[in-house]
């Protein structure tokens, strides 16, 4: 089933138009191209909606937020949502201030949204309102780890409910829900957590996924997630003595250009709740 | 001939200044340095004339476009072309959205544009002031094909002709024009469209070439598609099993790094019509 | 004592935020999870004081300078001096544009900078409050070479006395000092100048090593440049015959990811003046 689903972006090669921060931004882009989707990334408040609507779905994405995007990105995403396109919510870094905390939940609430996808630390800044990330990575007490698997299962299955939401709260173990069942992953290296924006690059390819299997969500967000999981653990195989975490960024992007649905198929590790 | 533009890049070591987009501008700097050039990357209205004063030329993109970087990019232009300046404009995504349409019209008329570099689709939207991008990729209806190769060849010449400009529309076939003599440069691969921002390193690559070659513009952007073109055949020959479009990626601006003139004079595959 | 520099980044994980150029935060980025530490990136008026308040460390970069983000350089560094945290200034371009060098100048005065990390042409700038830079890389005339060492060490040793910083002017030789004492450093490979944004990197991996020691901020600024230098050499010696300066940038963070204290310890070659 899986598979299906990467194969579907390859046959689509959905036009994602991605509103995101400059620090990863390339990386997003050669991230989309790599899984076969294209991108397109457009900004200003003039054209956003313009732009959205030659595409096929959004993805919204918060880091490096400045106020003078908020308007784009609120107009993006209500336009996108009318064309019923999906928008996937990057809520980085929510519960590092209260302006982004605030205004992830303003986009949560506005702009449409159909995927969340944060650490969880983000999701659960989100869920409860309050919470307090360590910058952009997730708080130590946050790590979803088998320990706290129950507990941070409920409540991602909770928020995804409550915002009629997928949502998807990743780390050690990766928990996505539509409000009723959870998928739990357990595909990925630590070695993700070197790399700055594996979790944009997710994000982006999640709204890939997505939008080329628009009535699946859970099932195609569950795919994303594993299969950048499972490009990490590969990615991981082809280190040498020499490589550090910028040739570890190449091989990452390198195996999703690579990976099939074959070989997504088998290597997808996770269990349904 | 045209080695010898690429010899004059790495002589004069030109300082190109890029008013760029955030998606791409660190290979686009890259790249420049890999060419023998330097860059430098400022975007203020309050310095850009400044800072185009100590350049040798400039290089425009609306990648990314923000309404309020457009009087820098306006500024620029013009103190770059008062000062002899070769101006060289990407109009990245215009056909998108109407305002980056406009925007790229009011480039081209006010900001002294010696050189235009763009896909097919954006080319014509210029043209024609119609047309619609499939957002940052040419339509599929304006490839340029050995098919339609005579047509798209006459529209570049009069798009060059009418606005004065040396005009190049890229593609699987390139077409770079002063309005009287077309090259039709079949240097390239198709996984540079895998690849985000080749486009715009092209740009900035003519931009360097122009500038080391102000007497002989159409020659000079000529040589700098053809050289990024056989640079990504041989960054492609390089491609290992495991490689993918990042590590392709690397390749690419590796590739310029090592072209020698030799190289791109007996590599460089043209006609001139 | 150099070698504990660093383990002491890689035991303590700082965060650091950096608020800096869309053309090199990527690398940036990568460059503090390289050395062990954390990026955080945050740059609204809005929020850049909660962000600092949760991190450990401040870099400030002026490279695509825009003047709607210096109050938020200037409230972050007031927050973080207040909170005793190290701010590393890095005035990208001063003495290219009077915008660029009066802000680099008001942020020395007014950010809480303790650390400023320049190439020579921006230190005589920000020192002689004159002088030119070509673009982002030093002046010919600004080299700090054997030639010139024992003037510029002055000029800088007097800088840092003056402003009270910890300053370091780098080049083909890099010079260090807290106002009293200078280190003369001779790592580093001139191939690092084929890569945009070394300096940029520098500086961040600067704000790691002086946020993880803060009680010897010289040496620790010291550590960081012998460090860079020495991975600079590193990268090089990996270089096979196809690679080039993108091949190279990715060995540099590669080598950073790598270095040992032990490495440090044996490989850094200065002599403290």
């Amino acid at each position: 089933m899986l598979g299906e689903m990467l194969e579907n972006v390859r046959a689509k090669r959905p036009l994602i138009h991605s509103i995101t921060n400059y620090v990863t931004a390339n990386d997003c882009a050669n991230l989309l191209l790599a899984c076969g989707a294209s991108p397109v990334m457009a900004c200003d408040e003039n054209e956003v909606e313009d732009v959205t609507s030659i595409c096929d779905g959004l993805s919204i994405n918060i880091g490096t937020l400045d106020h003078r995007k908020v308007t784009a990105m609120l107009k993006a995403g209500q336009r996108a949502h009318a064309l019923g396109h999906p928008v996937v919510l990057d809520p980085v870094g929510a519960g590092s201030s209260r302006f982004r905390t605030e205004t992830a939940l303003t986009l949560l609430r506005e702009a449409g949204c159909s995927v969340v996808r944060g650490n969880a630390s983000e999701i659960r800044t989100l869920a409860l309102g309050a919470g307090a990330t360590k910058g952009v990575d997730a708080d130590l007490a946050d790590r979803i780890t088998s320990e706290n698997l129950d507990r941070m299962a409920e409540l991602v299955r909770r928020f995804a409910a409550e915002t009629k939401t997928v949502a998807a709260a990743t780390g050690a173990v990766d928990l996505v829900s539509d409000g009723e069942r959870v998928f739990c992953i357990y595909n990925g290296h630590p070695m993700m957590s070197r790399v700055t924006g594996t979790g944009c690059q997710l994000s982006v390819l999640a709204a890939a996924y997505v939008t080329a299997n628009p009535e699946r969500k859970l099932e195609a967000a569950a795919a994303a997630v594993c299969a950048l999981g499972l490009c990490g653990e590969k990615a991981y195989e082809r280190m040498g003595p020499a490589d550090g975490n910028a040739s570890y960024r190449n091989y990452l992007i390198d195996a999703v250009y690579r990976l099939t649905g074959e070989e997504l198929e088998s290597g997808a590790r996770y269990e349904i709740r």
